[in-house]
């Protein structure tokens, strides 16, 4: 298996250099919340580093990538690259990478619809996504200050912040999205 | 069959004097609804009528009523009688009035969570119970306006307003909700 540093390389010419530095900024607070919440800081540095590779990949490229694969996806995350790149992105991370390990290819999977339990690790990638260092949109440090807090609390206002931009930009909301959201309302009761 | 008097008699019984208000209401603004978008307007006054008609029942009750009934609920549905009024208001209909119309019935059922594929008649009864004329809640006249001028778009911010509303209050959000909302949502485009 590469390095960090060259799985690293590799991705950065895979993007453009603003999503690269977004991806730095990710693994730096996927860091800090696996250290935090006593998540192997390792896997959080990989798939934190993965979580992105296939977003700027054409629809198409993704779709093929997925249709060539063992892995299915529903009509609504294939039409949808927003959607789509998770899955891709750990397909490509699988098959470029040799990468085995199960957490980290389903924390990239995730890192942008959730789902239904949400490993830490998952939760962890899914919210370093939104909190690091580059963001910046109205209540992201609320959201940071929640994220040294309380992990689910943190998550789920993540997911409730998607639903309410989902609304006024009036797109479609994923439904696993919702069933996701449902479930670490749960774990906050 | 018993006249729209009479069943207007009995509903009066089954429920507290403001909710028997509401119901007026939502018969009035259906009554509006349906002339303006063409729907039957004696369907629409008697599902507007009876779409609350279980909505005091305690929650056992209507437990009963669904699982002595044809009908099926998943467990969300069940548990939580702000849903499940609208099935078992449905089959309180059918089975005390010997209502057959199944128009009429589904309006009763979907009135609050709304469902894939509403019919004109069903986007008439879940408006009406948002915008009749006791109803008072930040934006209700924005809404007022929109369900004059488009029923889909005014539905789908009937569905943003649910949406943000149990967001807000940190509750569940029911996914066939979700599917209905973005159903409306293409109908929209």
């Amino acid at each position: 298996m590469l390095s960090f540093d060259e799985i690293e390389h590799r991705v950065s010419q895979w993007m453009g250099k603003k999503r690269f530095k977004h991806t730095l900024g990710v693994v730096e607070s996927a860091t800090q919340l696996a250290k935090l919440y006593n998540v192997d800081v390792e896997k959080a540095r990989l798939a934190a580093l993965l979580h992105d590779c296939a977003k700027e990949m054409p629809l198409k490229d993704m779709q093929a990538l997925v249709e060539a694969s063992k892995y299915e996806a529903d009509d609504e995350l294939l039409a949808n690259g927003n959607l789509l790149h998770g899955l891709a992105g750990m397909i490509r991370a699988e098959k470029e990478f040799s990468i085995t390990d199960l957490e980290v290819l389903e924390a990239i999977r995730v890192h942008t619809t959730g789902k239904v339990h949400m490993s830490k690790l998952d939760k962890v990638i899914f919210l370093a996504d939104y909190i690091e260092p580059n963001r910046d949109f109205p209540g992201v440090d609320e959201l940071r200050r929640l994220a040294e807090q309380d992990l689910d609390k943190a998550v789920l206002l993540g997911f409730d912040n998607t639903i309410n931009h989902l609304i006024k930009q009036h797109l479609s909301i994923y439904p696993l999205t919702i069933l996701g959201r449902n479930d670490v309302l749960q774990s906050c009761k």
